[in-house]
């Protein structure tokens, strides 16, 4: 980290080399960063898999609530989250920055040094980007490619009414983690809040677990969780022309988070049903796929449960433990 | 245009659905919007060509500067203009729009009907995006994905001494437009001002003459001049290990453009040679090439000039009409 200069006195070019210098760049006969554009070559047979995601300050995050470090890793994240969802390996990634006026340097070097963790951690290339100046907060905008055979990409619509509903991971961790940090509740020196706080900080996508479900055909459909499991889930069944039934009580959810929703009100289900942000998977597969399915996330160190079905009902009901069906009180964060 | 709804009326997955039907969407087996990722397939032989542009209100433009419609014709075409300077043929883009609370729908419609305009123009089609609010200005971010045969491409590495220095179009038009909007200048009813105005807001990618010079294999390298015409050619001879001569002389200028400078205090070369946001492309060419290019111009329909030539002096020199040495005052925007 280097606080001798400013922002200012880099200039564009300068934080544009400082950049590129901490990301290994593509190699020939692939261009990266340097020219009008970048020349890239997605391997043979593959299909190219493409998504991108904007952060905005004050939507998205807020600088007060953690590292910058932390905020870098979770703009890739949520990136390789959305191509963990269809089964692809990530390759390249586009990064953009429009940063406020009199940011600390030192800040950006953080934030950057969040978003290289994450890109090594993925072998994911810096391939272009840009940057500019903001007249307010600091908006982040990634745009990922990455690539899978076209056979065994998984897209949203191939759900079957019988299939399982399943969900990889814990859920309502990171919206509960939310609404702590929202309550400005002390977050050292408990390990649960840590715990909750730091999986909204710092999701882990589940790339590995996404391809290995891929490459062995498992799985019908799946989706990322951004919007909170019934929302997410929704698009599936939109996408499939079905419905589906989820037990709540069957929806895996840390210790942690069981332990702080215990000692507190608040609405157990909503957060792990319609909080967001938890970056699991969801997917759905055939019944008789349940064995395969539990080894092959065994094998990727992730846990999946079983938490539904998919009925021809068109429409996502989900069930209280008592029977009665669960009404969330929003269909997940508002923007406008 | 439709102003019974606002945006908070219509929600983000409102404005999704009418932001994806009015764009034509790539065809099965390809997949755009709609899925967590698009699937697109470059053509058989063709090496991809990535660029991403972002635009931030307050930064890069005013809304009070003009319609929107006009800014979403220019988000565009300031990433076409990047493929352009590769040569490369644009096929895909992703639109990601932070949009303050409160913003007009009809002005979110315009801004559409802009991008859809430029789109349609260039064939170019809108695979995926993402949508969000924001907590002061506007940020438009474009991701564009082209291709090109790899042997055709045209990097900025490739410029040798003794190679003609070219630009196409005419220069400076667009950093005087700019001036007289800062100052607030009246620009309707004088036909000068509007035409230098307009050429600010609504530039004109140069796809086809770029493509042509790329499939002609004509140049030896090129780039698209958006911060000014010294400072782009300096990347070129950066990236290619030269240096170039400019006789500013030279430099084409519009009628609109002479008349204006002629009655006003302005700096005529400042504005010419280091103005930006030109989007003309600037390339270097063998001395032998040059009735093959001016032929290949004269096709596209765009004016193409001999502005100097590549030098082996590692540097870029810009002589004024009495011989002594230009210098220019700013080496272009700055950001932070």
């Amino acid at each position: 980290m280097n606080t001798e200069f400013s922002l200012s006195s880099l200039g564009e070019f300068g934080l544009i080399d400082r950049i590129q210098s901490r990301f290994p760049q593509p190699v020939a006969p692939e261009l990266g960063i340097g020219d009008d554009a970048a020349l890239l070559t997605p391997s043979p047979g593959m299909q190219l898999v493409v998504s991108t995601d904007l952060l905005a300050e004050g939507v998205h995050f807020e600088r007060s609530f953690g590292p910058l470090r932390l905020l870098g890793r979770k703009a890739l994240a949520v990136n390789l989250s959305d191509l963990a969802a269809m089964g692809a390996r990530p390759r390249w990634f586009f990064l953009s920055l429009a940063i406020p006026v009199g940011f600390p340097l030192d800040e950006i070097e953080a934030l950057l040094d969040g978003v290289a963790e994450q890109a090594t951690a993925h072998g994911v290339l810096l391939a272009g980007g840009d940057t500019c100046g903001s007249r307010s907060g600091l908006v982040i905008s990634v745009t990922i490619m990455g690539e899978q055979r076209p056979e065994l990409l998984l897209r949203r619509s191939g759900a079957r009414t019988g299939d399982e509903v399943w969900v990889s991971g814990t859920l309502g961790d990171s919206a509960l983690g939310l609404q702590l940090l929202l309550k400005n509740r002390p977050v050292s020196g408990c390990n649960e809040t840590e715990y909750v706080v730091n999986r909204h900080l710092d999701p882990t996508p589940r790339c590995g677990l996404g391809q290995a479900l891929a490459k062995a055909g498992l799985a019908s459909a799946m989706i990322d969780i951004s919007d909170g499991l019934l929302a997410d889930l929704g698009h599936i069944c939109e996408q499939s022309g079905c419905g589906a039934e989820i037990r709540l009580a069957q929806l895996p959810r840390s210790p942690q988070f069981q332990r702080l929703v215990a000692s507190a009100p608040l609405s157990l289900w909503q957060l792990a049903a319609a909080g967001g942000e938890d970056y699991e998977l969801c997917f759905t597969a055939s019944a008789d796929r349940r064995a395969a399915i539990q080894e092959l996330a065994k094998t990727a160190g992730i846990p999946a449960t079983v938490v539904g079905k998919v009925t021809d009902s068109g429409r996502v009901v989900a069930y209280l433990p008592d029977g009665s069906i669960f009404q969330p009180s929003s269909a997940g964060y508002t923007h406008f």
